[in-house]
């Protein structure tokens, strides 16, 4: 039987995402919002019976076997925690945290509990066009990888209020959000992981109509990064969001053979005995694309998840479906359909990475990637990264303010902070 | 009436350009070649009745009052120098010189000699899109610009043969072959300069079926590198040559209220209030494109001079042919019609961010760009570029070696050390 679903979130992608899995069979149990309001609301639209803003009523509740945490990136890492903690299965939206630190203690949570599936939704994995291109490279199509060359272009990813997204202590800002997926999917196809990362990031728009008050947009709008890969590999990324009313993805592969490359979601080719390029995998109207084309507004979804992301994420949540439909062995839950997801350690490793181009943009020289075993190893790096206090009152102040547009009612408040990382005495 | 040219330079673009400036009513007096072989060779094929491989020869003989210096790198300084110094109109193919000493010693003869023309051949300067794209941008059609995004794709530049492309000491690679034009190009439409810049250059061909020998490729055939504009502006670009069968150039300008973006020869454009690029800027069938269509072996350009360069440069020499058909007044030479065209100067600003991301691209951090008024300012540089004997015995060393595959006449082969930036005694 498939687990009961509790999802976290309230956003745009929470809405395309409960029709779909009800269409896979899984029951949505629960939805939990920032604010009581915000719960409300979404549950209502999508006929959710149960709705809450208390973190551990949606972990606690029976039938809840599954959570989505698909909410704002500084309170990924505690609900996973807690969630893996009580036997739960996670799929964790990504950035998986807000620092290695954060992404440490879930990867920490997820050795403890081997048999539960926990995974970062970086669904690009699940792309078909992906899929190939790896095989290709494994089977020597472009010989050994040379350069990696990434540009993705995009309208503008702020919202029309102040939230997490404007704020790049909360997770917000186009290297946590695209790069994330790039840092990733680049690690999966070529099978080579950064050892030393250079990156420039900016903000050109700290304001617009809307968000023009005492708050200002912080989190980057644009930004260039090149990662050294562990075999020799070049990679150079270009995020830029200024590039309004479209979504371009665009991931060149070459090697001393040839090259791949991604558009979109389709697969082209070249080896160098031919000066042509060749149609390897083609995106068709997939029933994926269909149910994203018939049950939403493109608009809405392109603005935070473009096509192929959400593509990606649909097919990953057609293999969790596998992976549950086969039942519950001695050895746990068949996890061989979502074999090739992104682990937590693939998330620490995505962590590991952002964090050395944060570091590099402001140190301006280029940055070694430290992938952390233990949580005292990291003390050098979260001194650097200028998070001293994070998961800590400065940052519960600025996820109040930053949803200070709606109304919070009192007892909420103040929820989260006794949540931090187990359960607090108090069971509001 | 229209000034004699004498050419430097035997190579593929030498083949195209003398028949154009034929079509405009340029005579080609002369022809040197670096080995008399070559030069008796060209002159033969392209029916120019004198060739030498002595520099001398070219730049004393009468009827030549203007010359292009279209040969290798390490030779441009001394040869524009001298030609400057007998009062000879120049030319001179990018990169300007091999560092930024040699250029400033360049500029510091152009400044001398004020009445004369004196311009580097970053040709697409005179390409309508880019003509266009500027005065867009003049206009406030972008508003502030905030970011360039420039990508360069195309096949490998090296040759059947050995010779100063493979050669990073000799001025050979992607970065100064098609990152000089970006960098001109970027200041000129822009009008902001760069202060700081991150590079990242690598050489993955090392060697080719035709070059395995004992001496290797060592020019940069990758390079993907930042800038940051004086008014703040932020650029990155990636030029790779590992696309083999193709060249495409994107050039994409984000400001806060619109973009412009020139691909190919050809101008889009949207602005904030709109969603939907629109074509500013159609690149037809100009007589020009026509004449290359027609007179040359398109693959042959493709591989060193791409068409949207080579239409730039017949477009700049039309511009010339402009300039002197006002023939010269009490002023010098009109130089209206080139007002346009880079300057020796602007030659020294490309080599200044040319030399700073080779800098950069060993420090592995951000390097200043440094404009040098005197020659002694550029010590420190010259120390950091590891090129402390350029133009002497290990360069011309090189030189000779590049050549070495053909019959270099005993006499001819000394000839180059003794012209270097002066008369020599011994006339050959």
């Amino acid at each position: 039987m498939l687990p009961g679903i509790g999802v976290f979130g309230t956003g745009d992608i929470v809405q395309a995402l409960v029709p779909f899995l009800r269409t896979k069979g899984f029951c949505v149990e629960a939805i939990w919002g920032r604010t009581l309001d915000a719960a409300e609301r979404v549950a209502s639209e999508l006929n959710v019976k149960f709705y809450t803003n208390k973190v551990d009523d949606v972990l606690l509740r029976k039938g809840v076997d599954l959570v989505f945490i698909i909410c704002q990136p500084d309170l990924h890492a505690q609900i996973a925690v807690k969630a893996l903690g009580i036997g739960k299965h996670v799929l964790c939206d990504r950035p998986a945290g807000l620092c290695q630190l954060e992404v440490l203690k879930m990867v920490h949570a997820a050795q403890y509990y081997p048999t539960l599936i926990s995974v970062i939704s970086h669904g690009l994995r699940f792309l078909p066009a992906f899929i190939h291109m790896k095989r290709k490279i494994t089977d020597g199509y472009v010989g050994k990888v040379n350069v990696c060359d990434i540009r993705v272009q995009c309208g503008s990813m702020i919202g029309s209020h102040f939230d997490w997204m404007c704020s790049q202590l909360m997770g917000g800002g186009v290297l946590t959000m695209i790069g994330s997926h790039i840092i990733d999917i680049i690690s999966f196809v070529v099978g080579q992981r950064a050892v030393r990362v250079h990156g420039m990031m900016r903000t050109f728009t700290k304001g617009t109509d809307k968000i023009n008050g005492i708050r200002w947009i912080d989190s980057d709008d644009f930004c260039t990064f090149q990662m050294i890969l562990d075999k020799g590999a070049c990679v150079t990324a270009t995020l830029n969001t200024h590039i309004q009313g479209s979504f371009t993805q665009e991931i060149i592969i070459c090697g001393t053979k040839g090259r791949l490359v991604v558009r979109g979601s389709s697969l082209f080719g070249c080896q160098s005995n031919s000066l042509k390029e060749e149609l390897l995998y083609e995106d068709t109207q997939s029933p994926t694309t269909n149910f994203i084309n018939n049950s939403l507004s493109k608009a809405r979804l392109n603005s935070l998840l473009p096509n192929a992301y959400i593509q990606g994420l649909f097919r990953m949540v057609t293999a969790l479906k596998d992976a549950f439909d086969s039942g519950e062995s001695e050895q746990g839950w068949l996890k061989e359909p979502v074999s090739s997801a992104a682990t937590f350690e693939d998330g620490q490793y995505v962590q590991a990475v952002i964090d050395a181009i944060k570091l590099s943009s402001s140190s301006r020289q280029w940055e070694q990637v430290m992938l952390a075993h233990e949580e005292s190893e990291l003390n050098p790096l979260m001194a650097r990264l200028n998070l001293p206090n994070i998961n800590q009152s400065s940052l519960e102040a600025l996820s109040r303010a930053s949803t200070s547009r709606v109304q919070v009612p009192k007892k909420g408040g103040s929820v989260e902070s006794h949540l931090l990382w187990g359960f607090g005495s108090n069971k509001h």
